[in-house]
């Protein structure tokens, strides 16, 4: 099974919106073995519509859309539904019931454009979104499979996962087997110099996904019968392992922050944050774990000094001898927060953000960071890049691996 | 003029990789007002590149390609082309000397691969590429136009500033004006209702984007002449300027985060923030912006109650009568945090970011936000989503917005 996914929307057009959409269904798709053939993307516009989707049926057999069902006039995916398919609209009670609730639990007057939204093409299966108005809908004919679904991407997602992605999979014929072995702190190229040997002429496949401190491994093999396939790739993953050590933080859709969560779990540790120039980055990846309330107590994002000194009772003295961004001012900070609070670990960071604030001894990108108990505190010096928001979310990014490094000594 | 943008890789077809080279070219030549008619990905194979190349120069004058120019055997953009315009390749001394010099600066052996990437369609023009090994090259016969770069993207930025962008500007023909109004805390089908009426018949095309608790309302007019246009598209914004009033919170790019920094700093007011739900993500927001340093003092994310009440000295009292997700709470939150420091403002929220922790007085999406001074200090209850992440991004927004009214009123 071949797929084309086909985006709508002006804007994705004139690069006011970068097309994530298509990306997350695409990982989806291969998740299930089903190759995307080509990505298109056209604007609010019925005759590229119908011409995309007409081109796609040449060679595909299936298109997933996104985009163009909301209820302002520049939405016009609908009537191209209807006419490639040739049917009318009819009205969906279900669907006005719905909306109607939802508007009326918000408080909300319901208005016209929303109940034209109920107006759905008679030939289309509709798709339950728990998460917003329009639905998404499911036409078949002829073998060739057509979903649309509204381009908000949590919207997309929920109506993805649970209206399209199960009845894919029952469909699928190629059987594909991949693992996700997860790594910090090495660079891509680094990694390839220790893995690529270990995998000459092997049927595992290996894919370097490298984001901000990360790389993901993703090794994957395909065969039409399961005989084996899991087996092979187990191997693969055990040689990688041995290789690799403790680089590895985690496996699959494991992300660092939740790596340290069940570290911190499992020895029944808690931990607070001080943060300065990531400016709250830090707390903010640790909490957006579920549950991660049962061992974060919290943060004090000391971005002025005063507050490094009032709250996290850093020495004046140390700011003036060795600066806030120095190895002396990161340890108080730990201190100063394990003091203020009951948790058992601190990770202090602080560090030139940029764009401004540098100098030729503190260049921009320059970073402290310390990761301790009242016994014993860790500090390591970090240079990153020249800009702002990629510095903090490196410097997120290490502070929790500097953390997970503690935590594997102790 | 209108284009193609055509973006080469497997990558882009197993979501391993985020589009945002398309995005941004896009962006590019809508400035220019070169329109794109349509965004093509296909894998790194032959056939399906040379037939997204005939098929745009079907009804488009130029097509800018990314990718597939790597060092790697998977990389065929090359060939393809050689192909499509029916040449041979020929091997480029200038290159090879430039790419020489690279190498020997960073003291790394050229490989085989590298020369390789010197071998170049002879009816391509290439256009220099400071930094990185493969040239963009440049092909042009029958008035169309197809211009190669490279996937990475700070090089096809680069040779898309110096060797395309200056060019194609001295060949757009039609003028294309625009202006984004940035809208927060009213949804996209309010929003259109008010309006539309405003836009009936006028040669303004306007645009819906939303995201979390904003809409960019994005106004656009065209024309062969410069005349009178940008009178038209002014005339349009005071209308819309006078309908929704302090709905508009910015221009263009200015994010809220922004707006908000700008506020402080015109008024010298500096700014605290208590978190609880969102954990950090509101400090971050508002971190984002360089230079915030000048107005914002820090936060106290207190995660756990403990930290509510050694910090942020909240009763014991109130948490235990109210709740930590109560107006009463998130009040003593702010006067706490403002005692804590010397900011002249604060804002505290404390909510059920979920999934647990919800219960039928105070589902999930149950958030409490307070703004204020010392002598002053409002409170909102809001109901948001099922959704931890969303909730946590609802909030910060939310949050900015409420500081944004309390500062209009004041």
């Amino acid at each position: 099974m071949k797929a084309t996914l086909l985006t709508v929307g002006d804007e994705l057009l004139i690069g006011q919106v970068i097309d994530s959409n298509a990306a997350w269904i695409a990982g989806q798709l291969y998740l299930l073995g089903i190759g995307v053939a080509r990505k298109i993307s056209v604007g609010d516009n019925l005759p590229d519509i119908i011409e995309a989707v007409e081109r796609s049926f040449q060679d595909t057999d299936m298109i997933l859309m996104t985009g163009g069902l909301g209820p302002t006039k520049d939405d016009v995916t609908k009537k191209a539904l209807m006419q490639y398919f040739d049917c009318e609209l009819v009205f969906s009670e279900e669907t006005y019931e719905r909306i109607r609730k939802i508007f009326e639990k918000r408080n909300i007057p319901l208005r016209e454009a929303h109940r034209n939204q109920c107006f759905l093409p008679e030939k289309a299966e509709l798709l339950f979104n728990r998460l917003g108005t329009a639905p998404g809908m499911w036409f078949e004919s002829n073998g060739k499979i057509l979903v649309s679904m509204p381009g908000v991407p949590y919207e997309m997602k929920y109506i993805m996962e649970h209206g399209v992605l199960p009845r894919l999979k029952d469909r699928s014929g190629t059987i594909l087997l991949q693992k996700t072995i997860r790594t910090i702190g090495v660079g891509e190229s680094s990694l390839a110099d220790m893995v690529e040997p270990l995998l000459m002429e092997s049927p595992v496949k290996i894919a370097y996904l490298p984001s901000i401190g990360q790389v993901r491994l993703r090794l994957s093999i395909e065969g039409q019968s399961a005989d084996g396939l899991q087996e092979l790739l187990e191997e693969k993953v055990s040689l990688l392992e041995r290789e690799l050590g403790s680089i590895i933080f985690g496996y699959d859709e494991t992300t660092i922050e939740e790596a340290i969560g069940q570290m911190l779990r499992q020895r029944k540790l808690s931990l607070i944050t001080a943060e300065s120039c990531t400016g709250g980055y830090l707390a903010h990846l640790i909490t957006s774990v579920p549950g991660s309330s049962d061992y974060f107590t919290g943060s004090i994002v000391a971005y002025s000094n005063s507050i490094k000194t009032s709250i996290l009772r850093v020495s004046p003295k140390t700011l003036e001898r060795w600066g806030a961004v120095s190895k002396q001012t990161v340890e108080e900070m730990v201190r100063g927060a394990l003091r203020s609070s009951e948790a058992d670990l601190g990770i202090a960071v602080s560090g030139i953000a940029g764009p401004g604030g540098g100098s030729d001894d503190k260049p921009v990108g320059t970073i402290w960071i310390a990761v301790g108990d009242i016994d014993n505190i860790i500090t390591k010096e970090y240079l990153f890049t020249k800009d702002r928001i990629i510095n903090i979310k490196y410097t997120g990014i290490y502070a929790l691996d500097l953390l997970r490094k503690f935590l594997l000594a102790r």
